[in-house]
């Protein structure tokens, strides 16, 4: 039986019997290929996952390589974001990895499902006694030149930053540990880690198991205790239909959880009450929806949104994600009496705490059992929300102000958003998207220069399942110069984004907090209307490039982009270096002046 | 007086006098100023180091900012190994420090001295209980909703590749703490880390230490034992005395400590021995030098060379560092009864080792104490010195052995030369340099994209010197892609390197090792030769680009070089993407049937 099982058949999509065995790097590759939405994988080779990636080619997955393993890492956290499910980075040891680390970092920090998998020396040359006398490449060695370097080395430096890791070096338990990273990835929504040695993805493994018990139900929230599920889906409805000014407060990780948005938007149209997002949780609501009020983001709220929303007797607080900037520096005055939270590790109902539970099935339950006759019909809202600072003026021809209003107008139904952490971010909370916008940015970590790569993910993900979507990045020049060899996967790939590159000659951000000429808020000047001389091959003019510098080319170029959809669309647009939103000038005001007397709503 | 000593001038270069008191962060700066060679400092802004960054303008230092923290990094790695004194990058809390941390683990596993200054939060933040509860951007929240952020998260990382990290909260520790961290670093010559808080750089501290022990001498290494130094130089001698055929093996160590390359080549030059270099102490001895016989890399040498080496009944091999890479896959054939180790950290004679002695001394005291009568005159080497394999043949119009033979002829005293990792750095060990060519290359960690950036460094290192060396960059397409953003540091700074971006499709290095046309060894393509219609700004025609296709274009391009001096020139060669130095295909042999059964020399 042995070598029939040896020679099954491993090309692409061929069928796999109960008792066939397989490589396990294939094995890898088809589990993950059964993942919801898996469809391509990221990363850059290196001696120790070439190994790993021959492998790939028997499977339907697609490799897209990045320019350096940080942008890989960024690229497959967008595609996470985007589908909602697993994005994989594949690297290679020590260099490779460490590389990628500040990407992992900021998917733990805003619970991304990146499944990170790194190739490692071989098993030999780790736990043999001789071998273990080598000082390997790509391996730091230790301080005292007469010890042993360490093998795992790497591996410690991740334990915070990730949420399960395993080193897979046993045939017998290989599969098992791969379905339990993947599973906890999205238990938490964070990331996890496979090292997996060079000389294992050939070792073969049972198959079975791909047929048997295939990872399609994966991303699915399980219910740990449908008991307690029940139960606090009808005190939740008890407690919304008792209210007579309830609202709803919707998070980031509720776009983190499968259903979590379209039961969340469900529940918000069924029972209509008052709905709000964070800063964090931009684009999860529908802001068309008659019962939308606005971004509550504390005191960076718009006027009126943080009296109204602190008013309601009940806030339904989905997904939340408490933390500096989601909550405008701590400024939530929510108490407990009019507070539950549904979250995916608890629900809170005033002081009560209940563990294991996630929000989505709570959720889930109570669109099951409302009686949206009991719930109170939404008045008016008490204040009258208005933008706080409608203008602030520029000594450039194009102020953020004029831009950012431009922007929400031009933006329509169905857009996907990526904007990188910088100035102009602070202006999106003012925003009304249109129904069906997915607005997507790294809102509490802000590592500049993830814009970029992520979506170039995103990009990948919307060519996966054939959408239409449009795909809008706006990047500052700062946090482009970062990351900007990625740019060039868009016309690798044939993607065609709409790109607006904000110049504004630096670190706009850090020049409003300090230094405003110091040269260290400077960059080095690049003529931005010529990136795809460089980074388009062969000028196949696939790429258009303008500079835009009033708003009359910038009116201009935002109606003729719709007669150029085949084409990516790359827009320069000169702003003045000390121009920025209101809310960062306010935000930053806190930093000279800390709220430290009181602090707002935290959990720990 | 205190009202005194706080309104004591701060401008650059203003004097101090003794009874002063200065803010931390104009302190820290001008420490640093006095330490050998500092003048510039590097890395990337953000909001927990500018409070620092502002103090920079009170001294001569010069910001270089990094396009991002990965190329700060690798900059400032650069500038200390051209200087062998200390390179600074400052980078912010998380973010930053994460993205730059590839590179100090680089400068970790090749001694390269960094000292990395991280800007984190206050120290309110950190020790305040009630502040501790808040979770502050930049730094991930615990995976446990109801528990603080670990402010050290990030501290525990780098524990691993760093001799010493120092958080600095305390006004009447700082100035002791900046010095151990400097110290140390010199001492182990491995990267060290301040961790600042941001509310740390104004706080007053004593200026005295600035005048009573200034930093000048800290690179200087100190003699921890001269009994020891002195016992061992004459127990060295006595045996180089009573050699027949003793040879001196050079290695990086010896390049890493003040005045280690000026006193071998004197200790060479006197002593009148065969003289070899190790891959990765290439350029570190004189290969003019009538007693220079080759690079040895044990079975990786050139015909001869290894034999020759290995015939010697005395070998002294200073400087040592034992690694995979180095000594060609442990093919190293040296018995304990023929060598003599002189480290940084040890002297190893036979199979007796004294800790606690660094070689510097050593050899210094060999110096003064010599007898050069007594040592035996060389005798011609007993093996003959020729190629291995003198030509690969190629696909392309050029071969790699073409290349490398016209780039060796090509290079002239004085050179500075930067390679990256790649397939080309297995030919350089092949090259006879001219005397005074410096050459710098990550032969152990191999971290691809470093050259880049590194040799940005080395070009401001060359620039503060005023020196007028020619600095040459080789850089493999794939790795050029990693970091290629630095580019544009040359033009903005005025330096003028001579580039060879080698052309090759993709890959080569993993496409011999597996996956020759897989698509995971492919890359996107770019216009090479555009790349300054991006970079360099505003089209001033600094930078000249060329692409070279064949041998006729290569060896006029070489030629009118050097009428051209105040361009950057950037060529772009054109390879075959299957084609690599002998070398890198001997080692590929040593993958697929590695040389377990005897492991050669090793210390652990
Ligand atoms: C990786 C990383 N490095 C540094 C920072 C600090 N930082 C935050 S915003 C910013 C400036 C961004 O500049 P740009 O993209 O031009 O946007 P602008 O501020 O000009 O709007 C910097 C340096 C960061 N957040 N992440
Ligand atoms: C940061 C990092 N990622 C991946 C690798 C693995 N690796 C080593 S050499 C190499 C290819 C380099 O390509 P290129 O610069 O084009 O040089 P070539 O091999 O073609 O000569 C790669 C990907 C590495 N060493 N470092």
């Amino acid at each position: 039986m042995a070598p029939i099982a040896q020679t099954i058949p491993t090309t692409a999509g061929s069928p796999l019997t109960e008792s066939s065995t397989l490589p396990f790097g294939e094995y890898l590759f088809r589990r993950l290929h059964q993942v919801h939405k898996v469809k391509s994988i990221f990363g850059v080779p290196g001696d120790f996952n070439l190994s790993l990636l021959e492998h790939l080619y028997k499977t339907d997955l697609e490799w897209i390589g990045g320019c350096n393993e940080l942008n890989a890492g960024y690229t497959a956290d967008g595609y996470s974001r985007y589908n909602n499910s697993l994005g994989v980075v594949i690297t290679t040891y020590g260099v490779g990895e460490l590389s990628c680390i500040n990407a992992i970092a900021g998917a733990f920090a805003e619970n991304v499902k990146v499944l990170h998998i790194v190739g490692v020396p071989s098993r030999m040359a780790i736990f043999d006694e001789q071998e273990k006398k080598k000082h390997l490449h790509h391996l730091v060695n230790n301080i005292d030149p007469f010890a042993d370097s360490d093998r795992f080395v790497y591996t410690k430096m991740v334990e915070d930053i990730t949420c399960v890791s395993e080193i897979v070096t046993d045939a017998t338990t290989a599969a098992d540990q791969v379905d339990h990273v993947i599973k906890e990835i999205f238990k938490t929504s964070r990331p996890g880690v496979i090292f997996l040695p060079v000389d294992m993805s050939d070792v073969p493994v049972e198959a079975s198991r791909l047929t048997l018990d295939p990872a399609d139900r994966f991303h699915i929230v399980e219910d740990q205790d449908p008991a307690l599920t029940n139960k606090l889906s009808t005190v939740i409805l008890e407690k919304l239909y008792k209210s007579t000014n309830p609202a709803i407060l919707a998070d980031v990780l509720v776009s983190r959880y499968h259903d979590g948005v379209p039961l969340l938007r469900e529940f918000v149209d069924r029972a209509n009450v008052h709905s709000y997002t964070t800063f964090m949780g931009k684009s999860i609501l529908d802001e068309c929806h008659p019962t939308f009020v606005g971004d509550y983001i504390g005191l960076e709220s718009n006027k009126g949104v943080k009296e109204n929303l602190e008013d309601s007797d009940l806030v339904l607080f989905f997904g939340p994600h408490l933390n500096e900037i989601n909550t405008g520096h701590y400024s939530f005055d929510l108490q407990e009496g009019q507070l539950i939270m549904l979250h995916s590790d608890y629900i809170k109902i005033g002081s009560e705490v209940f563990r294991g539970v996630n929000f989505v099935n709570v959720l889930r339950q109570m669109l099951d059992i409302v009686d949206v006759s009991k719930i109170p019909g939404p008045r008016p809202v008490p204040f009258e929300v208005s933008p706080r600072y409608p203008h602030i003026p520029s000594s450039a021809s194009i102020s953020q102000s004029v831009l950012l209003k431009k922007f929400e107008s031009f933006l329509r139904t169905g857009d996907v958003v990526v904007c990188e952490t910088g100035s102009f971010m602070f202006g999106i909370p003012d925003f009304r998207f249109k129904t069906d916008v997915t607005y997507i940015a790294q809102g509490f970590y802000l590592s500049i220069g993830m814009a970029l790569p992520c979506s170039v993910g995103v990009g990948i993900a919307l060519r996966d399942e054939g959408s239409g979507r449009r795909l809008i990045l706006v990047e500052g020049d700062g946090s482009a110069q970062m990351t900007i060899q990625e740019i060039s996967a868009f016309p690798h790939y044939g993607l065609t984004p709409i790109i607006f590159l904000l110049n504004n000659s630096g670190y706009t951000v850090e020049r409003i907090i300090l230094g405003e000429e110091r040269t260290y808020n400077d960059i080095k000047p690049w003529n931005w209307s010529k990136v795809f001389e460089l980074f388009e091959f062969g000028n196949q003019g696939h790429c258009i490039s303008k500079t835009i510098h009033n708003e009359d080319e910038l009116e201009r170029a935002m109606c003729e982009i719709d007669s150029n959809t085949s084409n990516l669309q790359f827009f320069e647009v000169i702003l003045d270096k000390l121009d920025c939103p209101w809310r960062f000038h306010h935000m930053n005001n806190y930093r000279l002046f800390p709220l430290e007397k009181k602090i707002g709503l935290t959990l720990n």
